[in-house]
């Protein structure tokens, strides 16, 4: 009998939320940045679905389909040898089988985790209960396949802002536990960015959390004191590089110079160097 | 009768090369990188063979197939409204049917320029009647599908750099002229820095020529002022945005702070404005 590979790597990822370091995801949209963040030596590897999108031709926000997301998953999968979780937003349909669907494609790419976002669109929450359903929905998928699938559960509580900070901490709570109890391996609370309320949030959640990272974040080996277990770039990365190659653009058509695209750029030799011998990877 | 509307930005590109004003070209290779030289106000784009290829896992040099680097040229051309001119390497096969082939996927996914190199693989050089014959395939398959593609014919003698000096120098002029009398609209000469033999380049070459750019080229403004027509930025700008990548995921590895990656970012609504309403463009 031949065990599904992916099993071991869901596994290998699943494990990396357990403490006490802090699961570091330096998020990527594709090969090359998948590659060039696996040889920095990071055990796990993110997407983002807004990179994804974005390199694409797409906004953020599942204007892209299933299909061409899975696809872009499985050109990054087939690039790395670590675990990848993808973001696969809020699954691409508001059912609990939208939320299957979405956990076999994502393993179908070589995905070995996923995000599970609670609002369709920005406010537009999905009722708590049917949220729960479809993490179990999402979770069973990954048994059927053999794939013991890592859920990031998503609450866009704090990006929403809708209500008192006290009334929002309550239903950050009250969702992230609810998914927790529904079987999601690890709690995404994007926007949440102030030390003492996520110190709170680490108290009041009945496991591991995810912290999106960002200017007024606190620094990743704070966050870990803190009990933090994942944090996660989102798209800051991508974003970071668009700001370079818009750098890059307005030079040339400002004064002509190569600067801001030879220097400290790696070598042809190099970039290609990492993708040797990966064409017939599974 | 409704004229292909491929047919008016080909003759734009072309236009481009008339002097007296120098193309200007910051390669891209994916939506993001392709709008943000659009809003810079670029007035066409190339596309980067290492760049895409490097996206989406392969090494340069053919690795990624014809279907796949044209699926990449396609998400670029929907993306942008300026005419896009395709690296589409050595036209994916040695004969003049491959390069036809070649040009007929470059047109079927959007763009309206093409280059076309004369070495399969380094230093492998494909005989210069045979090119001659592939440059006259591509140009035919063109016309033939009502748009008269920009053919960016390239020798790649000096990148090789087999021979003195003086050869290189007779054979690249041997090279280009046949090209440019088998109907390339322009000659392109990587390798080819120093600006004493981009002066005689100019002079010699029956043709408009496009010079490579990059630490030891000229800046835009000399090779305008020497008479060249097209310059270009081969993969330097995508190694520069995965070298900031490199950066980034160090600096969460080493000191877990999130300066590289938010300093000098655009905003995620910044990002998405970018593709805002272009779901459902051809």
């Amino acid at each position: 009998m031949t065990a599904n590979p992916l099993r071991e790597k869901a596994e290998r990822l699943r494990a990396l939320h357990a403490g006490p370091r802090i699961l570091v995801l330096c998020n990527v949209w594709d090969a090359a940045s998948a590659r060039i963040v696996e040889e920095v030596g990071f055990p796990a590897l993110a997407t983002t679905s807004a990179g994804i999108a974005n390199s694409l031709g797409y906004a953020d926000g599942q204007r892209i389909s299933r299909t061409e997301m899975a696809e872009a998953v499985a050109r990054i999968t087939r690039a790395v040898a670590v675990p990848v979780t993808a973001d696969m937003e809020a699954g691409y349909g508001p059912t609990p089988e939208s939320a299957a669907e979405t956990a076999r494609a994502a393993i179908a790419a070589g995905a070995v985790g996923m995000n599970l976002e609670d609002a369709l669109e920005e406010r537009n929450f999905i009722d708590i209960n049917l949220q729960c359903d479809r993490v179990r929905a999402a979770r069973e998928a990954g048994e059927q396949a053999g794939v013991p699938l890592v859920i990031n559960a998503r609450t866009d509580v704090y990006l929403a802002g809708i209500g008192s900070p006290a009334e929002q901490f309550a239903e950050a709570i009250r969702r992230a536990n609810a998914y927790r109890e529904a079987g999601a391996d690890c709690l995404f609370l994007p926007g949440a960015t102030d030390a003492a309320v996520i110190a709170r949030l680490v108290r009041e959640v009945n496991g591991p959390i995810n912290i999106l990272a960002g200017p007024p974040t606190p620094p990743v080996g704070e966050l870990e004191r803190m009990g933090v277990r994942r944090v996660s770039m989102g798209s800051g990365p991508m974003r970071a590089t668009m700001a370079l190659m818009q750098r890059i653009a307005r030079e040339l058509a400002e004064s002509g110079a190569y600067t801001s695209f030879t220097r400290g750029a790696i070598s042809y030799a190099e970039a290609n160097r990492l993708f040797s011998g990966r064409d017939v990877e599974p």
